[in-house]
């Protein structure tokens, strides 16, 4: 990406990897509502895109070169990454925190670049081995589905915890995943769309038209919409005890919330920022089958068609997730 | 109270408890907010006053009958009271969140009648004897002690978390004394009032006026204010990983966060609906002197003076606690 | 059971519930080891039976009659019975930890009967309606699938968790069943018998024979052999910050562990009784196929045949869990 | 220490420290259960002295020289050192556990020299600046101290707890200081020692003679003394659902535990080792007065009286912590 809207395919040096890191040649990569976001308008939050940045953090591949101190994965490893690099001396860090480490490097957030490349180099302890059943497109998903899992873990979701999960979007949708592979009791969708109502059903969660009048009750609220209005309308539907995690990214500058009526309920809100070492749960989740990431891809892409992956979601309403092949030709 | 602002000091026949209950002689009750909120303008959320109520929640005093099937406390036995009264079957009840029980019946909030009465009719459940060395006022001031306790326990308080307390009232002092007794590092209050700020001082806190411009950093947000714009500016000041509990009852409908921000953080908010099983740790830290609750009792009344009590706090700008002495002829 | 190794089938009374109890036709019950215990040496632990006693805690069946102040359950319900009734007012029951209520009455303790009896009567409050789906024999078997679930949940089990479940009897393979669908990253059983060890990985678990020498990491251990050394043994197998729950029962008076050794790791080791609020959980797990309970039953018998049930696991090497069909003639 | 029971004073050359290290003038030196282990008889579990050591690992000083990269301390800075320095690398420090971590570089541990030298080089971010107000001998024991913090933290102690702490040394009663500062509701020290328990009472906490049988119930157990059967013991005198907490090494290959019966309560059992980032709570207990650490030194020395500092335990039954202060001539 060039410019705001502007995607341009160029031709690159192969890289050399630094003493621990990897080169990967990347065969998958997802498109993330950030992508588009940058794509579109140049910013999230306090994140500004100021000069040429490459795209994509979704993204599995197969490792071709390794640094000289690489110990743990080898040449033709099929992998998944975690776009994060974290400093590792912090106080974040230090207290198992390091997806919060205000020096971390990540894949595509401005000024760093992303997996939009057909070589791309990362560090190694970045990488977590795939098993050979699972598809280079599943270890793409393992990143959104990371989001939906810590998700879970930030509400605190216990064993037979009812669920509501606000937004059927890819992370919606992985986060009612991640809740019913981690002992949720039972897991109920809302969205506006009827086509990603139906996909969730065929899931197997329980699907809800989003302006349906809420009168069910809750242990655990996952907001996954970004949605106005969504995250409170959620909190009214939990029980006493019930706990919130905000999961998508509002675009509102304040969220307002009934705080004074909430509290009779004493409710717990925890904000979530990504994930935290989740790759080996992920995997072992969609390798045993226990989570199945297939049905979330609805479209594919080359490399130079990248422009139509990023613009997918506002061009085909009956899409949901868009993966880009960047060795395909 | 028989009507809106108006205090009637009536005779009622001497009560006989129920096979479970006791009659306490009331010694001291404290004056809360809430009592004046119901004597201004009968109503706090959905809780309506609609006929004639005894106010006061916050009350010790001597055991003087006790029922046939009572057998942990004993007249003339000195007790602090806890106000609410649970179920003791629903779910709530029996997950240990008797708190949060829907058919709580708890003094002075409507239908219920409260305390300010010279013999007063309760479950002896809750009563919790107090040492001879503890004054009764002392035995008063652990209701709001406990709500600083829970406020604290609520907001995940771990030994060593700088703490930031909004609001220098009553219960924001009470607040930080417990922070400080369950093993915060440092402990600031905020506030607008300097005759407050001074206490906080005199009690051992650090004290900043409530306008002065954030740069500390803290673990824990305690906001005791109630005060508009109170709770998003403090989570503002606090760490990543920084949890806060809102204690202060706002006033507001919707209360605006900026979340979209403050998720970077990956902040948790805890709303705070009284507490859950204090009065014994309340008793221990007054006992022990790990809290002082005396000097927050800054005006004494009779209880032919209650209307006077009510008012305290907006008569009297330099006040805190007003007592009430049912017994005080 | 009249005697010790003696039971007799008698003719009582069609008993009639109190205002809160109801009556249940019991459909199924399974054998459990401490009801083989009861039988064969008239103890466990400090509860010794010293009369005629009706054995069986694992129960389902249906409502036959419902007390005047039942409002839950109706007559017709298909029911699974959760065994244990506390008294809701002791310190362990406000706490939320009712099953360590100290005067809990549970099914087939002595001196309390159970539910070897066609018509058995409960506090109502006990009882789960069970989807027309679940079979009355998976409903009877929601109890020792409960007491997996419990298990893992005194582990802190968290999603990711590497399991290990020493003992592949009835409770060793819930539990492992438990903990795959709360979402642990594998799951390792293992057994000194081949034929428990070939049902382990039917049911999808990793099996090992128990006298392997270790060799592999885990987070957390199940312990649910009971048999001697097992559970050094296995917490020698966790990892730093691993996590142990000895669930098996231990005829040892005294267990002795390298806790000077194990130190270094910093493990954790709870002891678990029974099983906390699991009916709910335990009823949707098994009723979305997530935990399938069906495999565990390798025989079957009437009333008459208890006897023969109860000495099964010592009879019949190759047989895991037998099931009473009260009703069966 | 050149060879077991030997101590020899040497001159070394003045040290000059890596990028990232600081060279501490040693000012206050306390001397630790281990120095004494290792200098009498060589090992603790399989930590074996196979050459000459520097003994020591509780201490403060004056920074006299950084490294090139050191930001966070200055020359003159008086400070508290914390004696282990983690990888930051592996599993166990990116999870916040660098305690644990396998690499881990402790003072006085073999290989690794000690304290107990004029000048001694370590990781400046093991180093945490003290206020004037606090000694050098405080700030030395600020180690044992965070060994009692850690201990409560491992047991999960809550505000309210009533903890009983078995042994009155060093550890215990800064065992029984943390649990008090950290919202204990009563504290319980027991010991066989009458000079110790009158230490234990003057600092505040009950005293109980060892042998006294046990009617008392706590929600705590911190098992300081290391002597053989006083784990089990004290796990007796929990309450349902109590903790324990295992702080004393004791040198029993095997601890018998009657866990058969201890399940009945539910109870959990915490390993210790060591502790994790407490060296700011700790400076803040001491700093604030909430912990008096100065009652435990009972004897001082200088560097070359450390073999009498080393066997004070065995030769002066009424002694708790010498310090050795190794600028003293």
């Amino acid at each position: 990406m060039t410019e705001l809207g502007k995607i341009v395919v160029e031709e690159r040096p192969d890289p050399d990897p630094g003493p621990l890191e990897a080169v990967v040649r990347t065969e998958a990569v997802g498109v993330c509502g950030s992508d588009t976001a940058y794509y579109k308008v140049g910013r999230i939050g306090d994140y500004v895109v100021d000069g040429p940045i490459i795209l994509g953090h979704e993204v599995a591949g197969e490792v071709v070169k390794v640094g000289s101190d690489v110990t743990d994965v080898r040449v033709g490893d099929r992998v998944a990454i975690e776009p994060g690099t974290p400093c590792r001396n912090c106080r974040e860090c230090m207290a198992g925190r390091y997806h919060l480490c205000p020096d971390l490097v990540f894949l595509a957030t401005p000024p760093y670049d992303g997996a939009l490349i057909q070589q791309m180099t990362i560090d190694a302890r970045n990488l977590y081995p795939i098993p050979d059943s699972m598809t280079y497109e599943e270890g793409a998903l393992l990143e959104p589905l990371s989001v939906g899992i810590w998700g879970c873990q930030r509400a605190g979701l216990e064993g037979g915890d009812d669920v509501l999960v606000t937004g059927a979007g890819p992370v919606g949708l992985l986060a009612a995943a991640s809740a019913r592979a981690l002992g949720a009791g039972s897991v109920t969708v809302t969205d506006v769309s009827d086509f990603r109502l139906d996909l969730a059903k065929q899931m197997g969660f329980d699907a809800e038209h989003g302006d349906a009048p809420g009168d069910g009750d809750f242990d655990v609220l996952l907001e996954c919409s970004g949605a106005p209005g969504v995250l409170a309308q959620g909190m009214r539907r939990l029980r006493p005890a019930g706990r919130a995690a905000m999961i998508g990214m509002s675009k509102e500058e304040a969220i307002g919330l009934p705080l004074s009526q909430l509290n009779v309920n004493e409710l717990t809100l925890s904000l979530v920022n990504r994930y935290n070492h989740t790759w080996p749960l992920a995997i072992e989740l969609v390798a045993s089958g226990r989570v199945d990431v297939a049905p979330l891809v609805t479209h594919h892409f080359s490399l130079a068609e990248s422009a139509d992956a990023l613009t997918l979601a506002s061009r085909v309403p009956d899409s949901v997730k868009a993966v880009i092949h960047p060795q395909l030709s």
